[in-house]
């Protein structure tokens, strides 16, 4: 008798492949008559739908040729330009020629994990951290490395302990600006400390910037690729200024790594499509977020408040949150004796649903918090979906007895 | 004194990419006054300009929150449910769960290779083949193994060979149809032999397909996945008979696969843009391609009559090309004495340009060999490019004494 070998055979990585649970929940909350706080889905309000309409108009018009024909993988060259005039506007030293264009941020988070990690190599990341970081670089086998954080963002004596709790630390990816999950904007005298201590520990920086534009009262202060150009990778998005359905993204590396990075893209997918970059570059070249970007500030503004409120009504005594200053989220701890995904199912029974915080850690995951996105529901939505949530974390602690442990 | 330890340290795999030498030439041939034969680049005039302008005014009409918003990772269902019906209509079972929409082919090749290459596994490829696919794969380190291949496609008995001289071979990536760089047709007969080698040998196939559809007089066989589908990927792209510029391509792999595909997807960059995805189907949901493809063939084939008669009249004694049958290219070997690589400096002075075939192999390059595109150009352009490239391989011949060896 012969065993068969299996035809087919997986490689080492696709082990750590995992579904993301954010798309298995919103998978669940499609149902009607779910009041989803699960997903990050910014307002399709704020989608500049005859704005887009003009502009794919005037490309098909215009440039149908070159928009629909392969193109450069670097880019669409006129929007590097305005990457590139963007970002030095802000305080960063940035030549169009560093600029890489991407099939949206998580793009640039594939291609990094593919450039600069190698199996086992340590990975450092915030506690918590982005969702889809983690899912982009695990298929790379990293080991990665929770940086002792706080409300303020990394703890600099961890970033300088890096060398000798995790030697050869490939890179610390970080989220200064209203993080996802945590919204904590990282203050000034902070990016000042990490950037000393990223030098210090000689590991460089990998700093994610999509929702960096979404500040409610004032602008967060200027990024970490500004104090360190070459130690530092920046990535934007025009997902959450513009629409995410779009799929565009940018990289920005120091010169020595963009040719390795482009060869990467590449082989990833050639190009980002030219039709959606053409398209994009014509939206936005005369200003046009100066005026947009105001409005959905305004809007997500308003719906946070609704957020602050309805949360100060109806969650139980004992749970924990800071209302966020920008961004899409709120980050919340739930009292003692609540599990943030254990109580998911009752939750989604019950018509709300939100993410358990513990998928936005590498490991040691505290499993009391959660989140909460206030951008995709209208407020009075917003209020109902709350009063269901501290709902059924009243009934559950009432059912409960008082956990002797926090 | 100290040695400062590097700032970034690049993944190992980083070795393994390299600059494309095709969008190197590409860069080198946009001076104006090259006649270029040397891009893959389908002929602008066959873009449906028309009916994407119709197709994209009707999606930003009707669904412009749904197309601008984040979508799902496995691509928009009616647009996975045609590509399905379509591979049915061509005799493959397929299920529309099978179906992952990519951005472009390409992102079809990489997301292959990170499911299934592990650092030096075996992955058997044609000589020559996609350079395109080498690049995708390379960055997972796998051991090229170039199969024996003769004017029909790998043979056979190279095939059935694989488990004694390259045990473990993670699966054979073939182009039956039109094969980029050849241009070759795998006949009925050989087929039929691939498959059964394969299954023999116990080597899983990924059988890519960007051109089946620009055949000139008969369409080609049956695909392989149709005679052995759970035992083979199949790659599909709307490039070549809609626009590249959209960066619209499809996976279909056995079920078993298909959940860490996705995931490997997810990973990658969320979805493909839901908009392109939107505007694609609107514009072939009514039988579009039905009519739009035969016009397409029909240019082509003229093309390719030119470039025939050409090349018949221009070339030096001695040069060898089959009259390609579909597809976008002729794949000539010069006489003995040309290397294509070193001659390509003197070309382009001359004013035209070609892809050296040594790019396409993984090994054991043929160094006579050139890839010329006859679908960028038209006809009287492509007479006069032959004519240049003729002239240059003939100065070269009288130039250089008859070498010793062939």
């Amino acid at each position: 008798m012969k065993t068969s070998t299996p035809l087919w055979t997986q490689a080492h990585r696709a082990a750590r492949m995992n579904p993301s649970i954010i798309r298995e929940i919103l998978k669940v909350t499609e149902q009607p008559g779910i009041r989803s706080l699960a997903g990050g889905l910014p307002s399709p309000d704020t989608f500049p739908i005859e704005a887009m309409r003009e502009a794919t108009a005037k490309v098909l018009t215009d440039t149908p040729r070159e928009a629909l024909q392969y193109a450069a993988s670097e880019g669409f060259g006129p929007l590097r330009e305005w990457v590139a005039a963007m970002l030095r506007g802000q305080g960063q030293t940035v030549d169009a020629n560093q600029v890489l264009i991407t099939t949206g941020s998580q793009q640039g988070l594939d291609l990094v994990g593919k450039l600069l990690i190698d199996g086992s190599s340590p990975v450092a990341v915030e506690a918590p951290t982005y969702l889809g970081a983690l899912q982009a670089f695990a298929p790379y086998e990293p080991h990665f490395v929770s940086v002792d954080s706080d409300a303020q963002g990394p703890r600099p004596e961890a970033i300088e302990a890096l060398p000798r709790v995790a030697p050869g630390t490939r890179f610390l990816y970080v989220l200064p600006n209203f993080q996802n999950p945590s919204s904590r904007v990282m203050p000034e005298a902070r990016r000042q400390a990490v950037v000393a201590a990223a030098q210090a520990a000689n590991v460089p920086l990998l700093e994610d910037n999509p929702y960096g534009d979404l500040w409610f009262d004032q602008p967060p202060p200027a990024s970490l690729a500004s104090r360190w150009p070459e130690g530092t990778i920046y990535l934007g998005s025009f997902s959450k200024v513009l629409a995410p359905g779009l799929r565009l993204g940018f990289v920005v590396a120091p010169p020595a790594l963009c040719p390795k990075l482009l060869q990467a893209k590449q082989a990833a997918d050639l190009h980002t499509p030219g039709f959606n970059q053409r398209v994009v570059y014509e939206v936005i070249r005369n200003g046009f977020l100066d005026q947009h970007v105001p409005t959905v500030r305004a809007r997500y503004k308003a719906q946070r408040d609704a957020m602050a409120a309805a949360l100060k009504v109806h969650l139980p005594e004992g749970s924990e949150w800071v209302a966020p200053e920008g961004g899409m989220f709120f980050w919340i701890r739930l009292p003692a004796g609540c599990h943030a995904y254990h109580l998911l199912p009752e939750a989604v029974k019950a018509g709300v649903a939100y993410v358990p915080g513990e998928a936005f850690y590498a490991d040691h995951a505290d499993t009391r918090t959660l989140r909460l996105s206030f951008v995709t529901l209208p407020p009075a939505e917003i209020e109902a979906a709350v009063a269901l949530l501290g709902g059924v974390l009243k009934r559950h602690l009432n059912e409960t007895p008082s956990p002797t442990t926090p």
